[in-house]
């Protein structure tokens, strides 16, 4: 078995903290260790044959320290993408890597940047996964969801399944309306998509070829060596290929189309922290709901339900809730809770103004 | 005429921004000069014989500084207080110190940290007050009331006036509920306690010995000499007497009790600044009503009503509205508009946590 870390997320939406070269798996929003590398040391334990962190190439050299730590671990390969281009070209391009490693063999990709609460009976979600994997099916882990959350995608099958899973994928749902989350969630045949996929690299590959032809030629042409270092042969060819390489997301391009599609269910506390409304599913908060990270000293008065980053300074609330409060560097942000997602607009407009030192 | 400049306010409703060593009036906070470089501007147009700054100990270096630009331009006199002790005695002192120069002189008391739009109407309303004032009263400047502001005193006259200014006070009003408010406006014989006052050293001398014997005693006892440097004199005389004093507002201790007050109405544009959420009155605000001070770059998302004070940082602002933001050094303050007057509570709570590097 082999670990596939998609680690090239830009984290705009954790912006003013997180900026291009410091995106949020590379930050230690949660204190201590990284979500990079606390991704690594979950897996660690299933004593995979190696770890291949897809990054992109403004983020390569601070993801490679950061594994550094892991070096005696397990093989760590560092595959670095010139730039993001979503998460099809990611996978395509760990598949061809792990398969000329161990042709065929078991590979699990998971995001670099999501929350796990227990870690053991997530390990037990993956090592589920491992037999239908081998016999030739595209397996996804699907969260048993615990309230109508519209900010996630969705993964229906079958309410009539008295079998044990993996169960049958009936499709891919986005990001759904409340009322549809609600009724997704009374359903009992919906889990939250959660991005982590098992599956073995030539059946990828073959429904690679099958969904995405362009993407399967770019991959075969490839002379794969095992040197990742920068500006190594197999770095410059993969530079070259993705100039003509268009974004796309796995289960748009290939989930959604193929057969053979399961999904494992997983109940392990889990959140993708997508963004800074996130933070009090996986921080401790006080008894008003409030999160403060990185405050040096907190002065509160009648507030709740807020998010506070205070980049070490003294914070002070008066009669203030529900607000996302991050001072940064130069930088400082202020949002209502319920407009968290639109953090990526404030990203999107420093590009439009040209403010390239806030990014 | 000699002009009094009271400027030793602790500014504590403008944390963070105004510490201890940089109250309200010696803050930049409108842009250019200081609040109370622009008091001393207003009235040198007046031509005053002298001006009287009263200061206290740890504000009164950059106070000197800050004046120096006006040595050219008058007499100008620094009287220090070792610390704060509410209007009465820095009143009582510089009319002794001001009764030392010229007997008798008239005196206008001015607070050093108030916002007037339209300083020609404010010095014609200063010179009709002189008349009054040289004839033995107690005149004070009272504003029209523009709105049923709850967070000013009034002064009350009686309804059936025909005569012109100056009209005998019949009472001083402490902040009123809104319902009051309401009714101090429609009645049309309230006005706004400006802590603006004109009179004759002599006749408030004699007032104070009257109504605070114990100040009068005290004052009595100096010995007074022109010079009020640091260390000098007067300053060691006064920092003995302090000792035994305690705080009093002139309004309270005197002008409720004193005979012969008289009100001269001013409507010139005129705001006590008396805390973040005043600064949409005196500061040009954006069409959805926020006001934004010293912010380098600043992105708003659907945001109303904000006070933002940014400390040279990019804000962004998503969502929110009648917030006060304030960014300064070491310190961050989230506030609702509504609760503006309870920063103070926050300066409190430092001290009660003995955090001395935040006050």
């Amino acid at each position: 078995m082999y670990i596939v870390i998609l680690a090239g997320g830009s984290g705009t939406r954790f912006w003013p903290l997180s900026r291009g070269k410091s995106p949020k798996q590379l930050m230690s929003i949660l204190g201590g260790k990284s979500m990079l590398q606390r991704t690594v040391e979950r897996v660690l334990p299933l004593a995979p044959k190696g770890i291949v962190v897809v990054t992109n190439a403004i983020q390569a050299a601070e993801t490679a320290i950061q594994l550094e730590l892991y070096q005696n671990d397990t093989n760590l390969h560092i595959v670095e993408e010139p730039e993001g281009r979503n998460t099809a070209p990611a996978i395509g391009l760990a598949a061809a890597f792990v398969s000329h490693l161990h042709p065929g063999a078991l590979m699990v990709v998971l995001p670099a940047d999501h929350y796990i609460t227990d870690e053991e009976e997530f390990r037990r979600t993956i090592k589920r996964a491992v037999e239908p994997a081998q016999h030739g099916s595209l397996v996804t882990l699907g969260i048993v969801p615990t309230r109508p959350e519209t900010g996630y995608g969705y993964i229906e099958v079958a309410p009539e399944r008295n079998d044990a899973p993996p169960y049958p994928v009936r499709r891919f749902v986005e990001k759904p309306s409340q009322e549809k989350a609600l009724e997704f969630l009374a359903s009992g045949s919906f889990f939250w998509n959660s991005g982590m996929f098992v599956w073995r690299t030539d059946v990828i590959l073959e429904q690679i070829k099958e969904h995405m032809p362009k993407l399967a030629l770019a991959l075969a042409a490839l002379s794969i060596a095992d040197d990742t270092g920068e500006s190594s042969p197999l770095q410059l060819q993969i530079a070259k290929m993705y100039r003509s390489l268009t974004g796309e997301s796995i289960d748009y391009a290939v989930m959604e189309k193929a057969a053979n599609v399961v999904v494992i269910p997983g109940l392990f506390g889990w959140s993708d922290v997508g963004s800074w409304s996130a933070l009090p599913e996986v921080i401790p908060h006080d008894a008003a709901g409030n999160v403060t990270i990185n405050v040096r000293e907190e002065i509160n008065l009648d507030s709740s339900g807020c998010v506070v980053y205070g980049d070490g300074k003294l914070v002070a609330l008066i009669g203030v809730s529900d607000l996302i409060v991050v001072n940064s560097g130069d930088a400082v942000l202020l949002c209502s809770m319920e407009r968290a997602q639109d953090v990526k607009k404030i990203v999107e407009e420093l590009h439009r103004r040209d403010l390239p030192d806030y990014l």
